[in-house]
């Protein structure tokens, strides 16, 4: 059975696993102190465009945005986030164990405005709510759609106005970056965000997301957070490997085009046979509606989530593809929906 | 330079690096939920000899003792832990972080007995103070000593009579069980602790530590704390990957063998050139006390810890090997050190 | 300037005082062990119907909910409570410094019912998520509504079906039991509910509110997590020497009766007058829609908070009545207020 | 049976009643905001000599240290304190349970001292190792010695060249500066300290801690804080009120006599007897040895705490006096004490 599941089903790419390997026996420094390391950084740097900023090397996810915003804020200091945002929803109150809350803005395609940023601010005005004071958003959102280079200027001019900080989950950002309807570079997030990550796991790594720190008030100790918060890897240069493959050349982004290729594919497949989407995706991840029977069909031969239920006879599917994705198996994935769909008629 | 500056300096024992290629490609479910991580989680426990003991899969020690300690604990209850246990002193705080305070016992030679922990019982006595509920030590010691089968037996017999949860930190469990003066097997954890954990990250894994929870009591949701803490792994599977090869046979403990062997090594040359140790460490960590100018020579070839000044002209040292320790470089370190004392005397 | 701003404007009724004097150079046990504290909670027992409850006095209504909230729950579980809940709103966090969610449900009456609950549950379902562990309530809700019996009974056998603790938080629980249209007693509230509190700040007392613990399992311990968030007061007995004149014989009722008479007064005249309310209450807060410039008026005499816009010309405002409301004043706004329309329509 | 357990057996002294009575039935506004607070901020302004200060009431100490320290640090810093501190033995771990380690300082009178410190800062290198921020002082210290000027001037020049914060926790100011040996004025202290308080539990108040904060690095949004730990007392007026009466003329300094006169008494008595004492204490609290049959026999009468073993037959009491200790009973006592003697050697 092939897997649309997630972008993370498979090990790195095949570079990734020999840069650890040819790297493997060497003696390094620990804790991220190491040669691989600085490299990484070094080249995110020159990505970036930018000298001035901190860069640190997570396990995952859920550990940069705890440990991140945990040491960014004080404690009554609170978080602006859409409804669909990673920290409201999947991660098990990792953000409010740090003591925080999180305001939850309801939106309608998983992207925050200016306009509901203001409407949090002027119902918290005195000391017997939190105080908002960081704005978080992830690009691409949790269901597939992407900030645009002006919508993003926005928001980064209002959190400057306003006096908050603008922090940007990068889980997929690869995939946002490369996506057709983009126009963002990675140079932009270092001018308009305060912090932001760029997710590795679900990018071609075996682990490992890059915290870029821009904003000189987030700088400080923020090793101490990282330890205290348990991610400071004893081998650290395994981190900084992959990374260092990662953006040595463009391998990140051709991983990216890769995966945002293939959801393409199925995306014009499912469109051709006439099935609308949830959410208007450009990225790797589709949420096409389909009949139930049509599902149950596909599910035979697909893993994948079944996202939420439309009507009686419909629910939203979620198909995600990634570096690993094989053209073949969307092909495959495409013949069967078509033979399916032909045989139900017949 | 050769480092014996700890045992996380290379990456992974070559057969941890092959399986991790091997299985590469396949897909696996997320999260930890994968094959091999199953079957690592069952080698486990047959190795153990127990089936009712729930074992988690974690990417470090600080976050495995983070995650697990305060899963453990209600908010009013602490640890008692000796004064050099590496939660008090080398992960900044995460304990505390998590709300709980640890009652440091002093004691000399990184092990506390049950009369140690009697006095923290005693001195802990109503409301106004926090509740004493677990105790914690490491074997081995953070100074390379070990807990023989009595003293534990001791220790675990106490706390189930005075209601207290025994933990063990076994970051470094290979090279105490290993050890030549040991008499405790890992069968015996299971059963003399509520909770400990087996260390992969200075033990041949690329990173990785096993919590074996052994009370029902400490069992319910452990998911739930890890996901929160930052510590579920998207792809999980590179750990279950990395435990099953290690156990798969006899691997985890050849290469505890093989570090212990090269500190035993290190040891007799150094007790042969009449050097004293800090402490009593049958592992593999030395503390060998030597000149001031000795050190200066070898730290132009090696490097090490420098642990603490002894005297005015001595100083305590901290020499580290691993299952990558090579045993040439700790010939040549043997010659060049009787070179160094040989040449001073003429 | 008259206030009807709030119930805790004034001191403390006659009565309490009073007592506050008599026992003052008396000497008390410190920390609540007095025989004041002790024979308060007698009376509560008594009021309540039960023996095996706990009861613990605190000096104010954050301190009361974030103190059991915290107490009673692990790490990973969260809070069920309704979008207009104090805690989510008015307590600048309390509740997530201590590291749990809460869950919002958005209702329209400020209550929750068992089909919210099960939402919330239904939404809930892995370890990727918190769990939901607890039920928060209010009685009167924060916009003055109360539960009926038969609302709270079916609240109370979900929870139990569902392994939820149920908690009231009855910071204007004499208003609520003393309404007209309430058919709940002292002694309702001690079966179903797991934990609730009685509010002596906003009805008489100087500071004050007693937490009664009804379910076994969240008994133990309690007094440390009093102790650890600040909570156990050096001269407790003066919160015992307050619940015990309360409670010694029906104070506390015939106090929130006066307060209720007020409001009544208020929204009869107003309902006369022919204006809406925001809200249904039966209790001491009324939320009536008037004209902006009657508001204006209102206010060169009157001090209350203007709730929330309602058109261009019209808005909520609040009005709170208590036990020290002079009738005197009520009179004197309602003859103000015709007095108003009437100049306003010549 | 007459109580010397602690200072805070009585209510308030009966001036600090009458004020409440009288302010009773005005209206305030809430949470700290009313007249009364603001004239009792501009009294302890005169008092302490300085205009750029910040001063919040509170209800008591460990509410008061909970929510200053932990609104004070990041999540890595530390605190340092002597292993006698109030924070670090007698507060279940409220600070810990904020997310903060304590560094204790073993020291024998009570006293911490910039070498001490020191040792602390040498021991804290790199972030392995939480960052310790601020020191912790009580004065009186909690076995009743004091700080001479000189002794708190070297304090705090060395933590503003160290980059530390001082905070000082006056439980017991009044006694303090009201000690025959003290030097200090309450005005050095809004000098040498970034923040310190002054009490009022213990010194005539029914309940009541002034916390002052001098440095301007702490003072922003301290509102909050008090609110997300549950320190805003709804009538706050009542805290006002209590330190307007206190400060208005002497009354604060005059209790804090009475109360160090009285333990003079016991002082010169007990000595005059022969017996030591365990500490050097100029203040309300004294720490006799005494012999244990004679012990027992003062427990017939007088209710006090036994403090510690000294040796098999000798273990050393705790006295404390207030401002409501009554001079015929600490004559009685005296009285007793010597029959007691007397009747033991006929």
């Amino acid at each position: 059975m092939y897997s649309f599941k997630n972008d993370y089903s498979e090990g790195a790419h095949p570079r990734i696993l020999n840069a650890l390997v040819d790297a493997n026996l060497e003696q390094s420094e620990g804790y991220g102190q190491d040669r691989y390391t600085k490299k990484a950084v070094e080249l995110l740097k020159q990505k970036i465009g930018l000298c001035d900023i901190d860069i640190h090397l997570f396990s995952g996810g859920t550990q940069t945005n705890l440990t991140a915003l945990s040491a960014f804020l004080r404690p009554h200091e609170a978080i602006i986030a859409p409804n669909t945002g990673h920290i409201l929803v999947h991660e098990t109150g990792a953000i409010e164990a740090t003591g925080h809350k999180i305001i939850s803005i309801e939106v309608g395609n998983g992207k925050i405005n200016t306009t509901d940023i203001k409407v949090a601010l002027d119902t918290h005005i005195d000391e017997h709510m939190v105080k908002p004071k960081l704005v978080y958003i992830s690009n691409p959102t949790e269901i597939g759609s992407i900030y645009t280079k002006s919508e993003l200027e926005q928001i980064s001019r209002f959190c400057k106005q306003k006096n908050l900080y603008l922090y940007i989950d990068g889980a997929r950002l690869g995939s946002a970056l490369c996506s057709e309807e983009n126009d963002l570079q990675l140079s932009d997030l270092g001018v308009l965000a305060d912090a932001f990550y760029i997710g590795g796991t679900k990018n071609g790594a075996l682990l490992g997301e890059a915290l870029v720190i821009c904003s000189d008030l987030l700088k400080e100790d923020f090793r101490f957070h990282m330890k205290q918060k348990g991610a400071l890897m004893a081998k650290g240069s395994i981190l900084g490997i992959q990374f260092q493959e990662l953006f040595r050349d463009n391998l990140y982004f051709v991983l990216a085009k890769h995966a945002n290729a293939m959801a393409n594919l199925l995306k014009n497949a499912l469109s051709n046979e006439g099935y609308q989407f949830l959410t208007h995706s450009p990225t790797n991840q589709l949420f096409p509606v389909l009949p139930n029977w049509l599902i149950e069909k596909l599910q035979e031969k697909y893993s994948f989530y079944i996202w939420t239920d439309v009507d009686a006879e419909h629910s939203a599917i979620r198909l995600v593809t990634s570096w690993a994705t094989k053209e073949a198996a969307v092909f495959a994935f495409i013949k069967d929906l078509k033979l399916y769909i032909t045989s139900r008629v017949c």
